[in-house]
């Protein structure tokens, strides 16, 4: 049996949009997973009963507290030991769940990650991934696209092998092509962090294909990489970009299939690299569609073993160097 | 009389396009403004001849050298002293030209403008900067785009001071509102160039109104700010991103009025800012109504007197400071 918490309280709608995306998840999932929603026990009772909801369906554990979508990550995290974040974190710890998802506050979320779950052996920083709609009918992870800030190139070298790893595991490719964001295709082009991970990376080594620098006019065109890596604020800022296109396609009221693609609900959540379990982050603004989909991308994750995977190829990946 | 030098070996389909654009631009201008092309004068009067165009409607400058698109800047300007660029910027330093415009080498074109023209007083890096179409029908400037990478605080906060100033002279805005581009709304938010920038900028002071943080996704609304400030590796993706959207967007033959104001060619080419005299640089892949483009943006940042303004605003400002 696989056992999901999810943060009732996590998100700009919550518990309502967590709550509705929460039972159309169940009903996409096989009956041996049980979603555990953690909260605001009485409050997740009546949002259930206001919205036909049994709430037997889920397995609800009590939190006495929430951490606020604005709120201090560190601060708050540390404060707020009652929250649904901390005892998400914490349940994960102790085995009692086997991934946590939230919408809420991601820089708690990332606290959490850090400091109750911890690293894997021989990562630097975590990080989170986006899949970009490509041309040719699939789809491209990019990452860093916003864990840290002020990346050093050997946090870079590292996104590629948690990408490349993410790609074999969960998108199924053998031998991932990896790229580098940059603003021109010759080496040496870039800023310090983009050119020093280039020469880190053209030595080889990892098990993926390097394939040198690619341009953000090439994002959507696909054919070049399978992931491509480049620096958190780089990274969200793309992704943010893209967002704001699809929102101004919309008010255009412009109408083709693959601009659908584009819609951050479908992917719902992205799980945290680099880290000892499986931990989904969803978008603040999420629908229950969005919530849905975080869900069925934690069970993925629980399902493929990514967790277990990295862990395992990094071992080789650090006795090699 | 306004004298224009025009670099025709620059841009990959020189110097075709470049002559192609350069008649189409003359006829947009009142015939006080002259043309000089500059680089190999027998090819450039065969072209003409080929193209039926009248090689007496330009002034001919003859270079024996050219510097190519992938060769190191400089190296190549150091070497190349009978460049089109090298004898450009030599013939803007000793006043034989109002404006020099190239869609070549870019790299080259910024070791010409440092090192033949010089900066502004107390510039530390010029920049160039882009218009960004918005929903409101308006255009929003945001710079720097990729003339810098690795910048540091106090350099954001004087491309704010630049752009500002393009936004008034160019743009006729009285007062503009500058943002910072970033990855959240709050101030502390970003990594620590965006965030020093953040602080600096807070104290006020310029003649323009800080207005804060802009996340990506509303970078095509409008209505928050009229420049938008950024170091340029993330300002050049930013750029390319765009253009590659509206490249997809082409692909798949949607078609809306709104997208025909992403073509690069409507803009042709940018200033380079804080430099001693005027100088554009166009797009490498320029077409003949890009390079159009870049000659009358020329002709107009001469007429606007945007160097000699933003002498005198910055003789203002390090004064005030």
């Amino acid at each position: 049996m696989i056992r999901l918490g999810v943060d009732a309280m996590g998100g700009d709608f919550a518990p309502g949009n967590v709550i509705l995306g929460a039972i159309d998840a169940l009903s996409c999932m096989d009956s041996e997973t049980e979603l555990v929603l953690i909260g605001d026990s009485r409050c997740i009772t009546e949002v259930c009963r206001h919205y036909g909801v049994d709430s037997g369906n889920f397995v609800i554990v009590n939190a006495s507290q929430k951490i606020e979508m604005g709120e201090r990550p560190v601060e708050a995290y540390e404060r707020k030991k009652d929250s649904s974040i901390n005892i998400g974190f914490r349940s994960l710890a102790e085995g009692r769940l086997d991934a946590f998802a939230s919408a809420g506050n991601t820089g708690a979320m990332l606290v959490g990650s850090v400091r109750t779950l911890g690293l894997l052996p021989g990562i630097i920083r975590p990080c989170i991934s986006a899949l970009v709609p490509l041309f040719n009918g699939q789809n491209m992870l990019i990452l860093d696209v916003g864990l840290n800030t002020d990346a050093r190139p050997e946090m870079l070298c590292q996104f590629a092998v948690l990408g490349s790893l993410y790609a074999k595991t969960v998108m199924g490719i053998a031998r991932p092509r990896v790229a580098l964001l940059n603003i021109g295709a010759e080496p040496g082009k870039g800023d310090s962090t983009t050119a020093g991970a280039y020469r880190m990376l053209e030595k080889g080594g990892g098990d993926f294909d390097f394939v040198g620098n690619m341009e953000a006019n090439a994002l959507f065109n696909g054919g070049m990489a399978d992931v491509l890596v480049t620096e958190g604020f780089v990274g969200n800022i793309c992704l943010k970009q893209t967002e704001g296109m699809y929102e101004l396609i919309a008010r255009l009221g412009v109408a083709h299939p693959f601009f659908k693609r584009f819609n951050y609900e479908y992917y719902g959540g992205t799980p945290v690299l680099g880290i000892t379990a499986p931990v989904i982050i969803g978008h603040g603004v999420s629908t229950p569609v969005a919530i849905k989909n975080m869900i069925l991308e934690a069970e993925k994750v629980v399902r493929c073993n990514l967790v277990s995977r990295l862990k395992d190829a990094l071992a080789i990946e650090n006795k090699g160097v």
